[in-house]
């Protein structure tokens, strides 16, 4: 049961996935997410890359983290600047983060044609990185980058490029399968060598998944004697991603025995997965390994029916251990485990028919295209709602949007919103930069005077999703709204044809909820 | 450089995908395909299953196929039925299929609480029904159901299963990782120790990627002595798929220099992946290993500065090998040299103050929230427009949409489009499900008296994305649109802090490249 530390870098590397980019509020939300999950490092960012990663090392700092230790990325010194000049070096030195994850080159054609300095030159740049950053008081862990097709190459060199790096101080090696090319078996024999040639260091792995062997390669290496595995959530990344850590920690862990997330702690394995795919803004993949809706569901008959008789007829693992369930796939929806599962992480204890009708509108509503996984303000509001526990705080009676534009491209957005309050009418009109932002503006300018709690609540974050993109633009929209008031974070979600009417649902969810919540407040 | 063999499942197995079902139709297509890629054999589906199966064998018996042994699919014969009188076998034989794959239990559990028929009358099953199809002609291939598992549980049975296959004639025996569960160094000893026990019979593997590991299982398989590898293309297949054989032919090839496909069919993977997404109506996993859209495609800017010096500094194989190509994204993390290798890749030369006006306009846009990965129409116009190249199509006047909701949820949405074509007004109005539908049919509405070939045109998919989340509904929003006609697929790219102008504009965009494009194709 030896240790294996768990190194993300969705917020890194999984960035450079094609159509991927997180705001600096995505990268907070994702980091907290991580550390509850219980990684032991998170990579930040490239601290030298813009404002935006400045910025997030600047947040993150504000926040106590439970369980994770957050890294800041860069380059090793480049090869005709001293290190204390460097730009990269210093961005990681002004993030503030307590260890740093240096790249430097392995593979001698690099060194030779990229990089265009000397063998030696790019021996010291290592080293007197390594070394720099370690008297600065940081954690250093050095990424080999492309070692493995180094080594293949030139094993003497790339050997000595990680010895460099060990005798100036570094707290890891890891090696970097950067092309994604190997297979599992050239990675293992090389990592065995390193192991024996850098003993005493600790090795790390970090692969990509070209031959589709991302995650049988951190494995391999792990069986060599690697002890850290880089990766990112969802196996999100460049070309055909990283390693998945949401594959490799459950192996790590239910099939090889290291000690990796403690059970409770990967249970929440499948949602961190959907919270990143959610966040990402990309349709989760389905098929996933341990964390996907489908790796668990059951069509052919046959399987089913054995399955009745023992589930490890046709299972490899239990579900739950990574917080995933069992479908059988008569109905393409959520199953009553699921929704009772939910119900619980809500806090919601019902009886048993209360939560047949909860059921009954999930699926309903599911089969319409809602996704209430980043909407649990609208989870809660659909219980209450079924319970019969809420009065909603107000009834729409009609609104009209408008929004045009010329051939100077001058555009004009107005809405106007007629709706009741416990019986006293409102009806208002406000113009705004886009048919939503006019519907909220109208909303509040309407209910503040009612409801003035809702000055100290933002709307934060606003994503449009296409639920059934054959149908183009009159498929149907999911929108999922963000907020946050002065002590919490909730989300909200509506679908409908129309992107204005989803966005209204969504919408009045966000306020109904505040609402809510500070009425559970005050009892 | 020893001969594997590859069995598609595709048409059986692959069928088993949450979501997917092949008709009739559908399956003699993709069987055509196969043929062409030039697999050893295509398993055609379950004989004994219902009537499309069995018209499936009748149809594609009356086709002449180049490369590929069709297979018909049953199960052994049941316990309580002599093998004459079994329905399975009997529809196997009815198929006309040369050859048939039958499935066996090889795991005690199975035997005892599934099958619930002695040890032994599960060998004698096993050995009927493979002698009674070899006596009938037929080339005989026995699927070992759950062989890792069984043999874990217990080694002896297992093997027992197979020796009883085997004298009684298969003509190879496929180990089947039913549950996907297993390692590749399990897969790689358990296949060496059958490999010896059973030399001079074929052995084959076929696995499941529930832990990930299905490709590197296989190729562990083959790496221990199997010289036959069945899966799916793309992976499709029950739960968390079956092994994609788009991964592994190419490593096979290309990694590990065994005899499979000729370079000249391993060109059309790409075209054949892309194929079988399409029938199966699943969208094409980007990120796929060789053959994903993403897969050989470059973001980050050191990178793409790299591979212009040489393209095996971040490229594990050349793309044209599997029919791919390398593309390079134009995005927020990258400069010069992606826009130069872009402008090269789309076969547009311009001189290096052009270059400039185009680098910095990417870059404005860029900073509005514009992203051009996803959008190569937009980029192309980008071009044309400031090489001043291009007309513009037609001419906005005006446009104005109105969406209002009553009390009942009763919607209305209208669009009304004032616009010019060559000094010719039109002004028109339409209804929608939502504001850009409306507009959308409206602008065709206008339009099409102009342009007829819109009328081949279509919007697939259409995607909205906050970029600045800070501002909540007043952040502009991204709009992506994806457009086809009959022989392309282009994206264009809208951005505004409105919903509706974003989606204008990306929508003005996707039909004018659609005309740029034809009138280039005129030329």
């Amino acid at each position: 049961m030896s240790r294996v530390k768990i190194y993300d870098t969705t917020l890194r590397d999984g960035m450079q996935a094609e159509g991927v980019s997180f705001s600096l509020q995505d990268k907070l939300l994702i980091a907290k997410r991580l550390d509850q999950l219980g990684v032991d490092y998170i990579e930040g960012g490239y601290a030298a890359s813009n404002q935006k990663e400045k910025a997030f090392f600047e947040k993150i700092s504000e926040i106590k983290l439970e369980n994770s230790k957050i890294c800041a990325f860069g380059s090793t010194r480049r090869a005709d600047v001293k290190v204390e000049d460097d730009v990269s070096i210093n961005a990681i030195l002004s993030s503030g983060a307590s260890a740093a994850t240096i790249v430097g080159k392995c593979w001698d054609m690099h060194v030779d044609q990229v990089l265009r300095c000397s063998r030696q030159a790019n021996l010291d740049l290592c080293a007197d990185s390594v070394r720099y950053l370690k008297e600065k008081g940081l954690e250093v862990l050095f990424d080999a980058e492309h070692f493995f097709d180094g080594y293949k190459n030139n094993p003497e060199y790339a050997l000595e490029v990680l010895r460099a790096a060990a005798e100036a101080g570094a707290d890891a090696l890891v090696l970097c399968e950067t092309n994604g090319g190997c297979l599992p078996e050239e990675v293992y024999e090389i990592t065995k060598t390193v192991c024996y040639d850098l003993a005493g260091t600790e090795i790390g792995i970090h692969t990509h998944n070209d031959s589709d062997c991302a995650v049988a390669n951190s494995l391999a290496a792990v069986r060599a004697g690697a002890r850290e595995v880089q990766g990112t959530i969802n196996g999100i990344g460049e070309r055909t991603g990283n390693a998945n850590l949401c594959s490799i920690i459950p192996n790590l862990k239910f099939k090889m025995g290291h000690d990796v997330l403690s059970e409770e702690k990967l249970s929440k394995l499948t949602e961190t997965s959907l919270f990143v795919f959610e966040i990402a803004n990309i349709s989760p993949v389905t098929s996933l390994p341990f964390v996907g809706e489908s790796a668990f569901a059951h069509k052919a008959g046959l399987h089913v029916n054995a399955l009745r008789k023992n589930k490890a007829t046709y299972e490899h693992i239990t579900p739950e251990l990574v917080g995933n369930s069992r479908r059988f796939l008569v109905s393409e929806l959520s199953g009553m485990s699921n929704v009772l599962a939910k119900l619980e992480k809500h806090g919601q204890s019902v009886d048993r028919e209360t939560a047949k009708k909860i059921l009954n509108k999930v699926q309903t509503l599911e089969n319409e295209g809602y996704q209430f996984e980043a909407a649990d303000g609208s989870f809660d509001l659909l219980i209450k709602r079924i319970k019969g526990e809420y009065t909603e705080a107000f009834e729409l009676e009609r609104f009209h949007i408008s929004v045009s534009r010329d051939s100077h491209g001058d555009e004009l957005c107005e809405a106007t919103i007629k709706l009741s309050v416990g019986g006293d009418d409102e009806h208002v009109v406000s113009e705004g930069d886009g048919p939503v932002n006019a519907m909220d503006k109208a909303l509040r300018k309407s209910l503040e005077r009612f409801y003035p709690q809702l000055k100290d609540m933002h709307l934060i974050d606003y994503k449009v999703r296409v639920v059934n993109a054959k149908a183009a633009t009159a498929a149907k929209v999911r929108v999922i709204i963000e907020s946050r008031d002065l002590d919490s974070v909730w989300g909200t979600v509506g679908v409908s044809e129309n992107v204005v009417n989803a966005s209204w649902i969504a919408l009045k969810d966000s306020i109904e909820y505040k609402l809510l919540k500070d009425n559970a407040l005050k009892k």
